[in-house]
This record gives C-alpha cells, sequence and structure tokens, in this order.
C-alpha cells in the first residue's frame, strides 16, 4: 500500500475555506517576527484555559460581580482555582479587583478594556462551539463505537 | 467610605466597544438555549487547552504531520501530553489520524474540515494576543511591582 504523499498546503477546497472564514473576524492574519510569535504563544497558552474563558465570558454578560455570585456564575469551579485564575488575570490586566472597606468588606471583580477585547476575540469560539456541538457530539459517537 | 454600586449594564463606552468587535467575527453572538449552553461550555472547557490552540495552529498552517514533527513544531510538550491532546482532538472529529502500513509505519496527522472551522474561529484571539502582548506585559510588570 502506498502512502499517501505529505501536503504542505491546506488540505481544504475554497468552498470550506469560506466557510472556515464565517468563524473569523474581519482582519486578516499577521505574519509575525518570531520573537513576537514566541512572546504570543506564551500568552495563548495562559489564556486558552478553560476557567479563564468561562471568567471573560460571565464578566461580559454580567458587568462587575462579587467573588461568591461569579462563582455561582462560573460553575464548577473550586474556590481555590477561582482565586488563581482571577489573579492570573489580574496580573494580565484583564480583570480590575477592588476591595471596598466596609463591613463586612468586600471585593468586586470587573473586566478591563483589554479583557473586553479579549473576550470579544473569544466570541467566534463561542459561536462555533453553539453551531458544531452536534457534530462533535457524532464524532466522539462514531470514535466510541469504533475503540 | 461609599460602596461603588454594581453595573449591571456593559461597564464601556460606545468607542471601546467599537474597538472590542474588531477581534470579533462578522456574525452576532447567539442566544443559546440553556441546555445547549450547558453542552457548550463543557466543550469550551475542552478545547480551551494551550495544547489544543497550538495543534490547531500548527495543522492549519503546515498540513498533514507526522508525529514526530508535529511535537517539534508545538514546541515543548510532552510526548504523553501531545499523545492524549491528539486523541481527544480525534475524538471531537477536529483531527483525521491516518496510519500508513508501510516499513516501518508511520502515522499522519491533519485537520478535519470540523478542525479547520475551529481554527479559523480562534483566529481573533491569535490576532489579539499578536496586538496585545506588550499590554499585557506592562500590566504583569505593574502587577509584579505592587506585589
Amino acid at each position: 500500500m502506498e502512502t499517501k504523499p505529505t501536503r504542505s498546503a491546506l488540505p481544504f477546497t475554497d468552498d470550506q475555506i469560506v466557510a472556515a472564514r464565517r468563524y473569523a473576524p474581519v482582519t486578516p492574519p499577521i505574519d509575525l517576527d518570531p520573537r513576537i510569535e514566541v512572546l504570543v504563544k506564551e500568552l495563548i497558552g495562559r489564556l486558552a484555559d478553560r476557567w479563564t474563558m468561562l471568567v471573560l465570558e460571565v464578566l461580559v454578560e454580567r458587568g462587575t460581580m462579587r467573588f461568591g455570585r461569579l462563582r455561582e456564575a462560573v460553575g464548577t469551579v473550586s474556590q481555590k482555582m477561582l482565586t488563581q485564575t482571577l489573579r492570573a488575570m489580574e496580573r494580565d490586566g484583564l480583570v480590575k479587583r477592588t476591595v471596598h472597606p466596609v463591613v463586612p468588606p468586600h471585593v468586586d471583580y470587573e473586566l478591563t478594556e483589554l479583557g473586553f477585547t479579549l473576550s470579544a476575540a473569544f466570541c467566534g469560539v463561542w459561536i462555533w462551539a453553539s453551531e458544531n456541538h452536534r457534530s462533535v457530539e457524532e464524532a466522539r459517537e462514531t470514535f466510541d463505537a469504533r475503540a
């Protein structure tokens, strides 16, 4: 049996590329300086995290929130993991944390402008997931039946 | 000291919203059925993973690849983690795995059409990261100097 030749070009038709573009933003992709690409990969590694994405989504929908309400809205996240996620997001400049010195004290979290633009960037992924979750479920069923 | 009133509306100006939209796709966000939202959140939790994003990026740029080349291109990933990531992506219908029964045997990975559309959906996040990594670095320096 012959091996299939390795294709270096994109293995997709023009129609498929047009369909995929629906999920891409208006701006065309950028050719990056290799040094910047390293930084971007590191940053993507930090941001591509389920809790970061879910916190962005909750804060963009609900505005300013206290820790407890945020935890309820995010769902199954542990207190420790949410604390870590929020701290990393604050450090990255995505979230602003405000301590109100009232009795009892409370702490609010809200998106910064930078966090808001990142949530817009993730918007295509949410749309993709809502439109394609059935295809993913079917693929999983096929895979599991074969395994 | 008074507490700042909690804002339930978006705490951003129209100009900021326009700027953020640059990263969002053409299609407006979808109002989801709450049952579907649970599925979508689960799916986002799976996909929002640094290795999944990096594998998508490498395969969309380079086309079909063998495991070893893919591992080199992804970077610091361990063999075990890359194997797990590719298996999950195959199960989700994002990646096609082809075993060529040659001597010595080899295994190719390539994106499916579904994987290709997901990589387009993540495109906005790459653009965001390449445009905003400096702001994130500055935020980190400020945070670390304060801590």
